[in-house]
Parts: C-alpha cells; sequence; structure tokens
C-alpha cells in the first residue's frame, strides 16, 4: 500500500548523492580491515619475553569491534548503492545501526587509547610499569591502529549524522506545520 | 526578519514536552555531580601506600567530563525551560554541543571501564598487577562512579537522538516533497 508514493529516491539527481553514500560507507570498511590487519599482526618477542595483541583484552575486542564495523559497513555500502527507494523501516534500521556502530568502535578506541597510553606512560602509584620501553614497536603499531579506528570513528559520526537526517527530515517538526516550516527555512537561508 | 512564522513551540500544547526535555536535561546533571562527588572522594590509605583518584589520568578525565556535563546540563536545561520559540541556529547549537557531550562522556566511561577492568585483573603479559587485591575500597568507589557516568552517557544518547529530531524533522526529507512526504507517513503507520 502507497509505495510508489514513497520513491523519493528514484529522481536523476538523487543518483550522485547514493554514490556519495556509498563511498562514506566503503573508506571506513577499507580502513576497519587496515586497522584490524594491523593489530592482528602485532606481536613482539625479545629478550624480556613475548607480546601479542591478544595478551591484552581491549586490543581484542578493538579487532572485534573493527571486523564487525568492516562487515557492516559493506553490508550497508551494498544496500545503499542499490537504487531502491527509502522506507521507514529502511531508515529507522540504517539510523539505529549507525548509531550503535559509532559507540561501538569509539568506545574500542577510547578504551585502547587509554591502555596504549598507559603502556606509554605506566602508573607509578598502582605499580604498572612503561611496557612500551621494553616492547616499543608493538606499541607504535597499537598505536597506528588506534588511531585509524578514530578516523574509522570519525566517518561514522558523519554517517550517523547523514543517516538520522536521513531519517527525522520525514517527520514534521514537532509541534510545527509545513506553513511554519517553510517560515523556518526563509528566515535562516 | 520571519521570526513570528518561526514560534512553532509557542502552542499550549508544546508545554508539558518542555517541561519533559527539561527534566532530561536535570536528571544527568544529577548524575553527573554524584558520580564527580564520589569520584573526588575517592581515596584509600593502606600499609601498601595510598591511592588516591588523581593518580590516574583516566580518573581525572572523568572528574572533568562529570563536570562539564553537569554545568552543561544545567545551563541546557534553563535554556530549555524558557518559553522561547525553537530557531534554526538554536536548534544547530543544542545538536551540536549535545552530539560532542554524549561522544566526551561515552569516551571517558569508556576509559574508565578499562582502568576499573585492569585494576580489577591485572595482565600478566605487560606485569600489571591486579591493584584491587590491595586497594577493593577504591576500586569499589571507582566502578559506582563510573556506572554512574554510563548512567549519563545514555541520557545523553537519548538527549542527542531528541536534539537531532528537533533539527532535521525541520528540514524536508532529501529528495522528497510534502506528497510524498504524506504518502510514506501514511504507507508506514
Amino acid at each position: 500500500m502507497g509505495s510508489p508514493q514513497g520513491l523519493e529516491d528514484e529522481n536523476g539527481s538523487s543518483s550522485s548523492m547514493r554514490t556519495a553514500e556509498t563511498m562514506l560507507r566503503l573508506l571506513p570498511m577499507a580502513l576497519c580491515v587496515v586497522a584490524l590487519v594491523i593489530m592482528l599482526k602485532n606481536s613482539q618477542t625479545n629478550d624480556f619475553g613475548s607480546l601479542s595483541y591478544s595478551d591484552l583484552g581491549t586490543f581484542r575486542y578493538l579487532v572485534h569491534a573493527n571486523g564487525i564495523c568492516a562487515a557492516y559497513s559493506l553490508l550497508s555500502a551494498i544496500v545503499s548503492a542499490v537504487p531502491r527507494p527509502t522506507t521507514m523501516p529502511k531508515a529507522w534500521t540504517f539510523f539505529l545501526l549507525d548509531q550503535i556502530l559509532t559507540y561501538v568502535i569509539l568506545a574500542a578506541g577510547a578504551a585502547s587509547t587509554e591502555v596504549v597510553y598507559l603502556a606509554y606512560k605506566g602508573d607509578t602509584a598502582v605499580t604498572w610499569s612503561e611496557t612500551c620501553g621494553l616492547f616499543g614497536g608493538f606499541c607504535r603499531k597499537a598505536t597506528e591502529s588506534v588511531a585509524i579506528t578514530f578516523i574509522v570513528g570519525l566517518c561514522y559520526v558523519g554517517i550517523s549524522l547523514l543517516s538520522s537526517y536521513r531519517l527525522f527530515s520525514k517527520y514534521d517538526a514537532p509541534i510545527g506545520d509545513y506553513k511554519n516550516k517553510g517560515g523556518i527555512e526563509m528566515a535562516t537561508y
């Protein structure tokens, strides 16, 4: 019922917007894979012992978060590349999943930053040693991976803004009507 | 110019919505103050030495984040309580600040969770000891503070959804027109 009325995306002018969104979703996918591979291959063995990413719970979480993010980015890029109308359930699904992914990635980045910081600086009060003094190579690679994860997080902040714009622009202003709406837009642009 | 047209919030029915938003902003303020006070007073001295929240960089960040969040929550509650029209610049300001606060609070929560986790579990691979074995009281209070910070984060997720709805519902759907819009809403509700 009513589906032909919802075909707002089938205009020719929306095709470039669709391409832009697909690119915006493929970029974090590529970055996630890079961050994931750097972290997965991150292990160092020297006279003081060996250290691998899997020794630290946070880095395991980072790898999982990047894996999930890469898979979701690919999937959502494919879905957004297909020229089909944006229905309300689709807009809601994109919106919710984009929000969740943004928080998951940023949490992974924040927690990993904390570990990297502690590994570099240590903390004398709680007798945590500066691990990076012994495992410099490990720390450098971990820092790279975390930095890339933050770039992914920034991409996802943008993506979730886009999908919330998509979703909420389908609704009316809280108490306003179309006339008010037009009035506001005229007044501000 | 054009400001009387934007007075969508001056209807009588929006007064209850305004009250709800003010409450939603006062709740995290109260929680922030509680989390901040718990963490500020968190120090323990025993035979093994003394440990204070300020010994750990993350907990200092948590205190700052909660302080900023409490101040912003109070300020935004006051602004949203005043019965004035929601203009576009105001909607944009609320939207951007709410988003930033959400990310700041969630990052503080994630990084602090990581520290609390390490303090409880330690990490043998990087020779970080289980600090909570010696400073149990400190760890309990830190956990409480972090848990409350996460509740604040959840409140802010809600607040930023509300403000993005406020902002984007003032815009039209990307390529749609009013007729399409009506069609979509009919088709899905």
